[in-house]
């Protein structure tokens, strides 16, 4: 790696001064998952990363998913997935694994990975501390044990937060019954950060943000007003996969959160950069 | 179930009350295994008898191990097991699954079982808060990712304490390089114990306790002082699978705990019986 | 006492767990009196009862009059009563001397029995913390000394429950130029219930609860709600002694407490029996 | 009352300001007795004098006895005292009266009549909160139930203290059996003065403080090492009902309270002089 | 000075009592000039009023200008004041030549003082903990930097009344540039009474009070009610220098300051008599 | 200033963390002085540094003297300096004028600069809350009115650092009877780091470092064991002004500071990078 002036690292730390003044004490979630969460040299920049925002007294907290991980072991065990309207049912021998993979193997790793950074991470899913409460998703039609959230109780998370700890949550829950439900991850991001009163909501994708024209990074749309939406769904501009991550970004702005953004996770350090510089990488909705 | 007049209610409830003096804000830490966390109608009274001692102010944890889970994933994703000295050699493979099983779906749905009894639960492994550190075991064969504790660090079990909620612990932690190792369950129970200088440790296992004659049930030794465990060791008393976890009993008396017992987990509330009633249910080493 | 077995130990104690968890640190209100405080036996159950009460995190207070030990130390000192409509005409010799009765007899001798039965408890009276406010009672002819509360300040109370003792409150006040008034107990008990915001207020009596026949102990109303409570006057079924008693419950659910019941002192353990159980021992207002 | 100007008056409290520096938050032990305890505007100016020093900070005990108020009821309900070598027997009986009016007529007056003086007093006796452990006292000849102090836990107290109250103290203790005892006040006081490790216990006596001559006022001995009390009386000058006071003050002393004195109840707001100014009021020992 | 007997001393302090009591945890606020800061002997007498006052649990926070410094000070470094409409022109130079004598000499002087009378004092301008927030203030004709208060924290102060220092102000304050403004030593203190929401702000003067007959100190008038205000400037009562001191109390009565008076500070201890007697020193405003 | 990419700000903030995890919660003192205090451009980038470290989590303190604004405030007011063996005799005048510039004008100065970087400070000096207790100090000639520490009280300090606060210290102390002295900024310092038990005391200076050969700034000595400092003198590698400002280094080391720096001032964000990299600027005393 190149070697820094003195000069230029003090330029650097300097100007990331009113950042660390703006965010001091606010809540930032940070929803991880795409190629930020493959590729070991990401990973190991978005531990440090978070650490780093912890440090400097930024309270972050780190909600994950895990498809390729769930995949991978649905197929080692031999369940096959039966597809509904494109979206995977979940039976019920599903979501168990789903919650063997999400809370036992990349929660638990991730919270190995920031103490190995130097953190102090405690790792939780929706069933720790009643904190998600749960039904079955209501669609045309059913999806097995797809979990909608009805209420969150932050107190878990607040509670780890004022212990020191960085939350890692994995995005599953039980209902009374002790149902297990797989529940979306950006949607319980959401969420989590509106419950939480977050200052900031990151959603770490493989795409650089939203683009005025899909096949050119450079027409990045750096900023999105939430009452714009519908007017870029009609254009087209947002479509597809965007879609309900775009929404789920709305509706945390909606739920009081100031600022939500799509961050591209393929660029080491891309929260850093999206927290304490005035350079934006992904697009803004507030 | 038998009608129980009032009367004896309130005898039964009276008869309680020095024991719930006793242990008034006390740590008691249940080793949980065997039939009792087999069969369902055990596992939901000792779910509620959990609740019920930590409702009336003792600080219960919950430490769990998991192997018949364990054996059943590690056959379904085919991995075979490989045995050295009659002991399961863990490579970095079986390890993974072992997290994954002990803190994903064991530890999960223990804390879930909780919260259906009334409680409110925490599930923690090793490494959260950095917990339980670690190093490979010495033994005179190669056993692979089996950790011996080095060190306990109880500030996550007494933060979760603090906070209202009952600590439910699943043995496994990494080493400072994201290891992953499996740990005895009854070792890290008697070491938690130690460290949390609880007042009372409790081994469930499937015997009725420490029986003179093996064969002969109505021989059960209802009391042991530790000082006289090498002498009942020579006399074949206690032999074969009885030794590894009397020595945990022994340890955790030699490193502060007031009393350790093995109780009976085969029978309904026998943890209730042992704690709220002078009749113990088992062996109490001193 | 007959023997009781394990099994039904644990079932009686499982029993109750919900019971604990809905009166977890919710204020319960006993108004001892009758029977319960003149048998030896009855008196050690109670205080037991309120001991366990305590312990599993329920915070009790006691309220207490003293009727007999009154009219034993007035007879004693030679004072006559003079009756006016029937009640006693309360002069200010006669103030005093039922000040020290209920302070300093009776209420010492409480606090003291519940720390024989392993309580902490406190001694208080309405003058202490100036808790209760009072004035002289209007009525058609004079009372003497009797008084009307005015206001409750519940500071003394809550300050005891916070440092961990049971509150024992004798039910006699002064006023601001230092007059003693003697107040019915049944009364303060629910006023003090109210400004607890207590979950419960139960006033121990001699009789089974509100019977339908009230010579037949078989016809026992076990719920009463209070708007119906007018039409059970004209009916006659709340007649005589039972007329203030109940007033009082009533005053007591409409200034906010959720449950207010009468129960049979006479049966040893009664309250711990209409707390923890599902079989009300009395008649419930609510 | 003559009219001071406000010269004089700034003059005064101005003088004051050292000594309420000395004793700020330190704990001051009252013994009140005699006659401050039985003229109306003695009692009436002790009463403003330690609400006045509660108010500039100082934490003021009030611990009393009430022989002349025991002495009338005991007539007045005709129990004749039998004395052994000069002092009272306490049967069973007298220690129940003892009880009754020191702390359910003297004590709850003394909170009353503080409370009427713009304080906030909570009456305590040994009982409350298992405040003084008790058990017979040895002597040659049986003396009944006369206490002798094993124990002060000074948690009743310190609560009251820090809640903002002025606790006031009846010497009557029980003990585990639920026997009352009488103890003697001063001894009491300079217990719960050493427990509290207070800076200042002040005995309130009928007389001007120790005199070199016992006929003559002037000849008062204003200050004396307790190593000197053997000689003072073997010389004669401490002498009959003296010995056992200066006793109290000789231990108080060695169990660690800075300063004793004995001061002369007789003159109206001594306690205020005593504490508030260099010129002492009766004798003082260290 | 007269001696003074020791009941003259008790019936003083007795006195006090009441005073004591209503100010008890409140705030009063001292704006300290005139003779009483120019005079050594007036000096030592405020100084200890102050620590007696905050020693008998009332907080004072003191407020000081101090003119005749920084016209020496002025005249010493050889500036010439220029004066616009009989107001001195504040140029950049003055402003810091100001801050330095207010800020430097003056306050530290004063914590110096107040220390050697037994208080503990803190020392704050209007830019410590961003205190006094201030723009130019708006004239007809440009006085320079003379300030406007827009806002006050009291942050600063009530940390340090918190943490028990008495604390000091000297009312210069810098704007967001870091310009430094003189500010009103009257205005500051009424401000920062009314955010502090003080039951008392006295402002010490060289004048008896508001005299119907400015020439008449007989005819002193002892109550004002600020609705009269008007009035008595209409008549002429107020009138000259006295318009923008009544015009501080006027404006600080109405932001919430229960009591604003003007006292005598050529009165020993005046402080001390306006505050714990019946006896006012000068003209209250309510 | 050139632009910098993304990926090296995100690698020098990332490079920066195990710092700020070393320094986390520590306090570190900055003695300021020479050329960072008198050039504007260097003044602003330590005002910057000092809050950004603050908000990192690093407890700053900042002390200060003020040499030239000393000499020209005295010149300004015609006080001719008189030298006593090299050194300026401090008459009582002089300390007045030194306690103005420094409390008054210097301290408040940095108070505001702070503020405008965006922190939170708190102007003290040795007096207030009587932090630096200070005699005479002892030497061969009269030096005046030059003190010599003889207590440090760092309540009022850790009391701002609770409170949020940067404290900014102004190195006069007053004596008991209120006289003023002028202290040695850098001895100051180093008693008020040591009486902290501060992690670092950086001392700004005018020069690169302790070098080899005086006049070749590419021989600097990066680190110096305190217990060659002796040899180093004797070398005359330390001498002249180097000496005193050595010694005390010396003596933070051995009062328990873990590392005493000396820093070149003449750089910019030379705090910055001392603290926050590899690369020490100056030389490190342990």
């Amino acid at each position: 790696m190149e070697h820094i002036s003195n000069l230029v690292k003090a330029q650097v730390l300097n100007d990331a001064l009113p950042y660390i003044q703006r965010y001091h004490d606010k809540v930032v979630v940070v929803k991880y998952g795409g190629n930020a969460m493959t590729s070991p040299e990401l990973k190991d920049a978005v531990m440090s990363d978070i650490v780093l925002l912890s440090l400097v007294g930024i309270r972050v907290v780190l909600v994950h998913g895990g498809g390729p991980e769930i995949s991978e072991m649905l197929k080692r065990v031999g369940i096959e997935s039966r597809f509904v309207g494109g979206l995977r049912y979940t039976d019920a021998e599903t979501a168990e694994i789903v919650r063997m993979v999400l809370a036992g193997k990349v929660n638990k790793e991730l919270v190995s990975l920031l103490e190995q950074a130097g953190g102090t991470a405690l790792g939780l899913c929706g069933s720790d501390g009643r904190m998600i409460s749960v039904k079955k998703m209501e669609s045309s039609e059913d999806l097995g044990f797809v979990g909608e959230i009805t209420d969150v109780s932050v107190k878990p998370i607040a509670d780890a937060l004022e212990k020191g700890y960085i939350p890692v949550v994995a995005t599953i829950a039980t209902d009374e019954a002790g149902q297990v439900y797989n529940i979306n991850a950006d949607t319980a991001a959401a969420r989590i950060a509106a419950a939480l009163g977050a200052e900031n909501l990151i959603l770490m994708t493989d795409i650089k943000g939203l683009l005025a024209d899909k096949n050119d990074e450079s027409t990045l749309i750096p900023e999105v007003n939430v009452s714009d939406v519908p007017f870029l769904k009609k254009q087209g501009i947002i479509s597809g996969g965007m879609i309900p991550k775009i929404d789920c970004c709305v509706e945390a702005v909606r739920r009081g959160v100031s600022k939500t953004c799509i961050i591209d996770g393929r660029l080491a350090h891309s929260i850093l950069i999206e927290i304490l510089s005035n350079e934006g990488v992904g697009t803004l909705f507030h």
